[in-house]
């Protein structure tokens, strides 16, 4: 009665098909009178996970925004080493423990590694509840907060293991940005650029011309942030449009993530994911002026709207050819086997390299000692001037 | 330039949606001439996770038959208290290790277990990967390899964790039934029955009929026993058909799965899930006919079908009455905070109590009393019969 090699039969066949809206407002989350987190929670059990951070500066403003709702506020530990499946499962323990049914809600407050853990709880959770995402950072409101992407960290290797799990609400507020030092909108500002180089050419300009007033604490809620803010918002949304579940592994907001994830690992996350960011648009935007899809002007004035920023364009960590070779080769890993690199087409446009085997390694190798010895001679400019 | 509170604006919007098909084959895994694991997973690198039990008696026929594939095979603990993160956390590792790429595969061959913890594995790493199902045992087979659903166990709660991954195929493979113990092909036969009283008059005459065939082990990949597998695989992809991502939370598949989970938490899984499935069905199957809508003779015959097949109605743990309310309470949590309790109306159709407000505790008692006597009263039967 055994079976018969090679002979297959269909015993029952189904689709499955799930879907979902993903919306992103602007709101008031601290308002004691009338906060938007409270409306949106109302009568449901919430678990509100915060970072330690948003706990310092808006623990208590918050308690009372929310005093009204059946809701509990845990307080849970940042920081690319705490970003693991073992935090994670903390917070589903506390939704265990309270009780939470599956039509409750996870908030996350904080910034992006709060997001994708809170994220990946709720998806987790009763196999995905529904889920609020707050960025209190630039990078948690323009990058983190938007799209279906949840993750952590896990054997040794960035965001390796994670969900795709729509939020409910993305609910944006700048007045979380105040506080926030400057090398964090420095972090945030690198995503930014990235996508206005790869995508977005209006929204380049207009960080050209107002990207210091999100630098400046007291601006970084003016009407001009907003527009910056809003800008990078909708045209992650845009890119994320058609292709939310990334069937498609040729990505735009790929741009500037090929080789900064192995970075950040190589120097144990001393650079953060911003500064990781930022290198790597700087490196791959040189690369495409070698291969003459980005004119030297071009690639001059993205390099020069990072120092103006204070952005870092060179690290030392450029130099670990085996980082950056076992980076590219994960990349290639992770986009299915093909390096299906987005590299700029002036600016505002991206086409992809899809083989490896197109890309010298001698040449990134030059790129990387074209910024290296850029950012000496920005460094003598500077000792130049100050002298 | 705070924001004023209440007020919201959209910045953008998308509507997300994935779909995907299920497909279950018959086929022969451990074929060394042709086997259509092998084939399926053809010149795609992969990670076979395998339990120990399928390594102990097939291993060496399962290594040659997957010889010439590009796979890595790695051996899985099982048991409930390994059901856990870590455990899926480690075959992620492997996975890394090997940098399985994004159009890599995981194969899951083994019992409900492994296959929970492959599925979840694959639908963490990398934020979902492709994966197949090949159940061994006949839970694997009829229940965990069918649908969407993952999971392990987490804070003290049973599946309170994982994920719907649906499987690229799920193979099924009689021949592995052949060394399974007679107590395992007791749980998958509860499942079976809770099926059949469900939602399949046909199947629980089949059942009725044939089910010893797949008790003794030379008859359980015969014609007739091959029917009720694949009747009870049927069944079960029917009743996922129209709500594969359970939006709908009244569930006629949630029969037997109560107060079950409750039940092999508190004997700490010396119940095993089967075990623990029929005390469950056994006791709404008597809640239904209190209740009017599943007559005495039904009832009955419900009760000696599971007694034919050497499956206890009755233990001791039933008497735990805060483990019955307390499992009560939490699938209640687990159903949108209401009851939701899929009752027979009389065999092979389902109707369903909302409100737990509307299951009086006497009367919850007053049918595992019932059940306790009738258990009494067969082991008195027993005793006669044997003297």
């Amino acid at each position: 009665v055994a079976c018969d090699g090679g002979q297959q039969s269909v015993i029952a066949s189904l689709t499955a098909s799930q879907a979902s809206t993903l919306v992103v407002r602007r709101g008031s989350v601290l308002s004691a009178a009338q906060s938007d987190l409270a409306e949106v929670i109302g009568l449901r059990p919430a678990l509100v996970a915060i970072s330690t951070t948003v706990d310092r500066y808006f623990g208590s403003e918050l308690r009372s925004a929310l005093g009204r709702s059946r809701c509990r506020i845990v307080v849970i530990p940042t920081g690319e080493k705490r970003k693991s499946l073992e935090t994670v499962t903390s917070i589903v323990k506390v939704a265990i423990d309270m009780e939470l049914p599956r039509n409750g809600l996870m908030v996350g407050i904080g910034g992006g590694i709060t997001l994708d853990m809170v994220g990946l709880a709720a998806s987790l959770f009763r196999r995905g509840i529904a889920h609020v995402r707050i960025g209190t950072t630039l990078v948690g409101q323009v990058d983190a907060a938007i799209g279906l992407k949840c993750g952590v960290n896990a054997g040794g290797s960035k965001n390796s293991v994670g969900a795709f799990h729509p939020a409910e609400l993305v609910l944006t507020d700048g007045r979380f940005l105040g506080t926030l030092e400057l090398d964090h909108m420095r972090d945030g500002l690198a995503e930014i650029v990235k996508l206005a180089v790869a995508s977005d050419l209006n929204l380049y300009e207009n960080l050209s011309e107002n990207a210091q007033l999100l630098l400046e604490p007291t601006t970084r809620d003016c009407a001009e942030a907003r527009a910056i803010v809003d800008a990078a918002i909708a045209g992650m949304m845009r890119e994320l449009g058609t292709n939310p579940y990334e069937a498609e592994l040729c990505r735009r907001v790929d741009f500037g993530h090929t080789v900064s994830g192995a970075w950040e690992v190589a120097t144990r996350y001393r650079l953060t994911h911003g500064q990781a960011v930022a290198l790597d648009v700087a490196l791959f935007s040189t690369v495409a002026s070698f291969l003459g899809t980005l004119d030297p002007a071009a690639l001059s004035g993205i390099l020069s709207l990072f120092e103006r920023l204070g952005i870092r364009t060179w690290h030392p960590v450029m130099n670990d050819t085996a980082t950056l070779f076992g980076g590219l080769r994960s990349a290639e890993a992770h986009r299915g086997q093909r390096i299906n690199l987005p590299l700029p087409d002036g600016v505002g446009n991206t086409w992809f390299l899809t083989d490896r085997a197109d890309l010298p390694d001698k040449l990134l190798i030059r790129a990387c000692a074209l910024l290296e010895a850029h950012s000496r001679n920005q460094e003598v400019q500077l000792h130049v001037s100050k002298g």
